[in-house]
């Protein structure tokens, strides 16, 4: 009997994370200060993040780091996360591939997030740390950064972008429920929140304003520091343990990937899936094609530029070399909350800009149907941002059966759905929008993007 | 290295459900006739209930049910379930008790219920039926149901508590993803809904009145049978497969319960996790002690009468000897929307009148502390019905503490809080309301339960 989840044991979860950039033949860029455009220091640096992080930042070239025992047992907690083999879906398709997608949504942060925010968490306590800010957005990334912290002990301050914090209000919950402190952004406590709140009185606040207000909350408190759920190389490196899991479930049935597809925001469930396969392949062992899904509605790599950008409105985060477009786009309304980010990994976007991996991008409307067929099939509601790489399977899938190919797709399904049913409401009632952002909306963006 | 999680594998999901009915020496008293008084007959019951389901709902004599192969393979995508080793919170907690909990809630219906709504769509497919009708008051069993029907290729109706309906926007959002049809009950659709509709102009709805809409929907109807998600016996049946992975797990790893916990609304969770092992003990082949958790505000155990009852609001219903407060008790306001029925399981109530099994009932602010401590111990934010059964289990892991006893403690967890949040928003704000209805209150209710 073929399995419909595989199971890694605990003693399996994995002891290192895998840093990619050690097998990249070109390394993505550094982060330039704002000011000189001088590659940030680690003494520039760790002022705003914990010292290993910052090392961890930094290096390019060490392959493995030691997963600290604290984590792993952390870890254990929700990891080994399933892969699982999607029988119903592929029934329900009829195509001769196998679907297989790593489920990183059971657990209460309710997606993969969590994995980053157990490291940074432990690094910061392990410092001496009181506490740490951060900003969220759709809501993941700041339940598991207030997960992780009620964990290890620390504060945890969280700036929710305003349009999140009023309409997500059950998020907000969540995390208070894990003693964290939310704040909704553009806020009264920072100067930078202060001065765009002054500007644009109805403003409904945007990840770049929250996290411009969180780093700047960090660095004017003693004994915090500023975390970041995506986009930073240190992040993508923590994440490697969803490929790593991965990889080894695959070694387990004997099989391997022909195929893998992840959504991408800043990047981090995607580069985190593809890492250990990506080494493969860029070391010549393997080949695989590697497959990232975007939103139209905010396409950094599909319509983007490979230049360097701004992470933030506020412009206070140094500068790095990414597909964007432009730190001055405002998203539309696109319910896919954690795929709003103007800009992208700099691993990813160097992979990307080398010819290493495919982009597509996805309309919300044939996104959401993804999700139908997927959660009627596979009884998972999911994430409207896995959703994506829902969408790219299926089509995948499909191309499969058109040519009677039996290939083997892995796809990583990085969250749940459960905290954004008004946007299943949206599309339930046929009143969802799609959206695609003119050749001139796009143009203005890029314009905002700074001569470097 | 022990681990968090024990997990069997696929091939070892329960191939049969396990009736305790037939190791009872007091059988359940059977359903009456509410006109006749009579025990209801196969052929009384058929127009109500798919036919497989009667015959399990009459059967008290055949102690397993083979469970059909198409249910095991739907059961293998969230099955079989976690039995977890609760570290952190025996840690926090600075108990020498080892606690353990059996997790029902890591499915896209949040809880237990799918065991049951999967068995019941089965049944009533291979029966040829177009569709199935049900009520649903949180909305676990209606989501449920809704997945199930999804998968066999049944139409599925649901009557949601206009209360619910109107606070949970998102529980039916997800029930209308998996096709069904959701209507706010009472409802101008059945002449039940449009009796309650006029006597009762401001009326929120309540359970009992849409159980009675759904059982006359579907009995008006070509093609349809209705389905119930707890209190009846074939639910109960269907729920043993918690019970026994539960006591396969635990064989696993050498180790036995002492105390078994399982909060308790119709009983369907409480009576699946404790069946085999009450087998064993009714059998005289090994002791445990079980311990039924309800809310002060609906104390169908605590301050009921052991008597014939109605179970639904329009008496359509057949009558249940069970612990009840009377069908006329209208529930105060509280959020664990599970626990709010007025009466109980007939089986769960034989047993308890016989003394096997104990009950304690707690209000709502101290079951959300509890909710609170195991979030944070353990990642992952509980059902306010499961918590319940987590402030039963955390006040015996103290007792351990204090009698510096080591006995192993097993409760089961039988959903997420992931659609409770607003109750977690007014937990988290102070503002949450116990309630203890008075005697006089409680009497009036017990006034409506008929003579029989």
């Amino acid at each position: 009997m073929e399995n419909y989840r595989i199971y890694l044991t605990e003693e399996e979860i994995p002891t290192h994370f895998y840093n990619l950039r050690a097998d990249m033949k070109t390394k993505p860029a550094p982060l330039l200060n704002p000011g000189t455009h001088q590659p940030m220091t680690k003494e520039e640096l760790t002022p705003v993040f914990c010292e290993e992080l910052v090392d961890q930042e930094l290096d390019n070239d060490t392959r493995f780091f030691e997963i600290p025992e604290e984590v792993r047992e952390y870890y254990r907690m929700f990891r080994p996360s399933p892969l699982v083999r999607a029988f119903n879906l592929e029934k329900n398709l009829g195509t001769p591939a196998k679907i297989y997608f790593k489920f990183e949504g059971n657990n209460t942060s309710g997606s993969h997030k969590l994995n980053s925010a157990a490291a940074q968490a432990y690094y910061a306590k392990k410092q001496g740390l009181k506490g740490v800010t951060t900003e969220t957005g759709a809501g993941q990334w700041g339940t598991a950064m207030s997960m992780a912290c009620s964990h290890f002990g620390l504060e945890c301050d969280v700036y929710m972008v305003k349009v999140s914090y009023e309409q997500k209000p059950f998020r907000r919950e969540v995390m208070r429920t894990y003693g964290a402190r939310v704040t909704s952004s553009p806020s009264e406590t920072t100067s930078v929140g202060r001065m765009l709140l002054e500007k644009y009185p109805g403003t409904t606040g945007s990840l770049g304003c929250a996290i411009s207000e969180a780093v700047e909350a960090a660095v004017s408190r003693e004994g915090y520091r500023y975390v970041l759920g995506s986009v930073l190389n240190q992040v993508l490196l923590h994440q490697s343990v969803i490929g790593l899991e991965s990889k080894a479930a695959f070694e387990k049935i004997g099989e391997k990937p022909d195929i893998i597809i992840g959504c991408t925001g800043g990047g981090s469930n995607l580069g985190g899936l593809i890492a250990p396969f990506m080494g493969e392949k860029l070391r010549g062992e393997a080949d695989y094609r590697f497959i990232g899904v975007e939103p139209t509605s905010c396409p950094s790599f599909t319509r983007g530029v490979f230049a360097y950008d701004f992470c933030d409105t506020g412009k206070v985060c140094p500068l790095a070399k990414m597909y964007t477009i432009g730190s001055g786009y405002i998203p539309a309304p696109n319910h896919a909350g954690g795929l709003r980010f103007h800009g992208m990994s700099p691993i990813l976007s160097q992979l990307y800009d080398d010819g290493e991996m495919e982009v597509v991008a996805y309309r919300q409307n044939e996104v959401f149907k993804a999700a139908e067929i997927f959660a009627n099939a596979e009884g998972i509601l999911p994430a409207p941002e896995s959703s994506h790489a829902i969408r790219a399977a299926i089509d995948e899938a499909l191309r499969c059966k058109e040519a009677g190919e039996e290939k083997v797709i892995l796809f990583g399904l990085s969250g749940t759905g459960y905290f954004d049913l008004k946007a299943f409401e949206q599309y339930n009632n046929g009143t969802m929008q799609d959206y695609v952002p003119s050749d001139e909306e796009l143009q203005a963006a890029i314009a905002t993007i700074p001569a470097v």
